[in-house]
This record gives structure tokens, C-alpha cells and sequence, in this order.
């Protein structure tokens, strides 16, 4: 199974694609869609759109995870945020695949084993996790932990026996999943993160 | 010349087609344009995007003209509007649509003649300056209101003989228009605006 993650800016976004067979995980591809600083605001959002729709008809990922945007202080840069959220969740929307997100702390619990992991160490440890990989640079690891995240969720569903369309994933329209449910899955999670960190 | 005005919201947006013949202005349609808040936030982008190229398409205005949103103190409410509004100024633009942005004030002192006309104000001159029309709530007559600030401005660059090629309206990304020309374009909105609520 193919994924594609994706880190949301709208100067950079980062964007990793993985393959996950059972346990084992496999670098594909990474890089960043830029947009044009000195562009109208428009033109921006259509080349990330355009960026985002090219990579997953060229790679081809069955579902796609992405990064919960932080919300900043100052307000112009979370409206910056969210327009290019806006666009890049509705990318693969548009191409109909499943679209998950998850909050940065999740990622790094996931990847690192713990919310509070330095930018440093869940780079290194997507570089343990995804061997031989060269990753193009900070976005695109970010791109890649999500994935990885995503990753981990799904094989915690498999071994779980969490049937797809029970495990919704958290939207930021708000989780519906059954709390008793949800610990489950946080449970699993949890196994999941330290067995990918020991 | 049809136009489209558009006030992003990610439950509601409004819309509005206006068509500008010399100075005369008519109403052609408005509404809004839903999302479903129980729907995951990739399913409410797609409704969104979805619903506005759907009114392109139908009404086949020649321009768009967006309405900033206003910066809210709470992070998420930005956030939010952030990703209805990348959404809203994505589908214009994809479908070959210029696309203009205009401030809550500026829009304000166009139609009304004053950047801190009331919304009651706002609906009632709009009710004058498209007489007959039946508008279909607040975010619809918002939306009209912008389209009619944006044809105040066509009309304007119209007028004092401005090229539409250097009349680049101010977008999110800052304005490139030279501050000459910008001035000349504030007088003669100025007067516009006078005019219409004379």
C-alpha cells in the first residue's frame, strides 16, 4: 500500500510517498512544492494544487496523511497556513483518496515515541526507518514522518482487527470515533510508536 | 462584463453575479453555497470548491472578485476561514478566472461611501443599487456588495483611462500597482463611491 504525506506551507509544502508491505516500510520518493512569493495569492494556491495533483497521479498513493497545520500567534500567518491547508487537503480529496490528519505531536509520538521529539530526532529517525533514503531537506522529512504516522495507524488497525470504516480517523471537523474505541487505537498506537523506536 | 463576488466561510459561503453594462449595473443571481459541518474537513473543501466551479460554470462571469477575511483574535476561527478562503480563491482561478481581492473597508466605502458603514447599511445600498433583486441572506448580499466594489473599480480604471494590464489589483501578496497610479485609482474610486450614494 501506497501513501503520500504532506506538510502544508504555502511557500514550501513537503511531500513524501512510502510503500508499506505489512510491517516493513520503503522511502519511495520526497521533495517540496514551491509557489511563487511574488505571485497573486490565486496563482499561488493553483501551482500548489496543480504541485500536489501532478505527484499523485505520478506516484500513485492509495490514501494520504496530513500534517495538522500548528496555529501560530499572529494571525496573518495562520490565515497564510490555512489557505494552503485549505488547498492541499483538498488535492487529494479531489483525486479521491482517503485524507487523514494528524497533530504534530502525534507524528513524533509515532515516529520518535515521544510528543515532545526534536525536529533533529525525527529526522533521524525517519533516516533509520526509511534506509537509504536522501531526503531533499526539513519539509520533506516532515512529509515523510506524517506518512510514516499514517503508516503505523494503519498496521495498528490491521493487528488490532479494526475494520476500516469503524477507525475514522480524527478530522479537524473533530474525531467521531467511540471513545473506547479511540483508547484502543491510542493503545495500539502507542505499542506501535516504541516498537518503531526500540 | 459579469462578476462574480464571493465571502468565503467554510459553512457558508456567499455568492453574487452581478453585470456591469458602462455604468449601469443589474443582479443576476446570488446565494450560498454550503458545506456539511458533521463531513470530514477534506469533504466540506470539496463541497466548497465543488459548489463555486459549479456556479462558474453556470453563470459564466468573466472576472471574481473575493473578499478579505477579516483576521479573527481566535486562531482557529482563522485557521478555518483560511481554508475556506484558499478553497474559494482556488476555483476561480482554475477556471481561468482574474481574480481580485478587496478589503471588508474598502468595500464598505465603495458601496456605502464610508469604510465603517454597518452591515444594515451595507444590504439597504445594495438593495438601491441592484434594484428588483430578492437576496438570499447576509453572506449572499456581502458577496454582491464585493462584486460591486470590483465593478466601481473596473469602471474607475474605465474612466482615467488605465490599462488593465497595469491595473493589477492588490492581492493577498501585496499590491505591485505604482503609487501614482494607485493614488489615481483611490481618487476615482473615491468619487465612484460618492457617486453611487449620491
Amino acid at each position: 500500500m501506497r501513501l503520500i504525506g504532506l506538510d502544508p506551507g504555502l511557500r514550501n509544502t513537503g511531500w513524501g510517498v512510502i510503500e508499506m508491505d505489512g510491517h516493513a516500510l520503503r522511502h519511495i520518493a520526497d521533495g517540496t512544492v514551491h509557489s511563487d512569493g511574488d505571485a497573486p495569492i490565486a496563482t499561488r494556491l493553483v501551482q500548489l494544487y496543480d504541485g500536489v495533483l501532478e505527484l499523485i497521479e505520478r506516484w500513485n498513493p492509495s490514501e494520504a496523511a496530513v500534517e495538522e497545520t500548528f496555529v501560530n500567534r499572529n494571525p496573518e500567518s495562520t490565515l497564510k497556513l490555512g489557505l494552503a491547508r485549505g488547498v492541499v487537503l483538498l488535492a487529494p480529496a479531489k483525486a479521491g483518496l482517503l485524507v487523514s490528519e494528524y497533530a504534530p505531536k502525534r507524528v513524533k509520538k509515532s515516529v520518535v515515541g515521544t510528543g515532545s521529539a526534536s525536529k533533529e530526532q525525527v529526522q533521524a529517525m525517519i533516516a533509520t526507518l526509511l534506509p537509504g533514503a536522501r531526503i531533499a531537506g526539513a519539509d520533506a522529512a516532515d512529509a515523510l514522518a506524517v506518512a510514516v504516522c499514517h503508516a503505523h495507524f494503519i498496521q495498528a488497525r490491521g493487528a488490532y482487527g479494526i475494520e476500516a470504516g469503524l477507525a475514522t480517523r480524527k478530522s479537524a471537523a473533530g474525531s467521531n470515533i467511540q471513545p473506547g474505541l479511540q483508547r484502543a487505537i491510542a493503545a495500539a498506537l502507542a505499542r506501535e510508536a516504541g516498537g518503531a523506536g526500540s
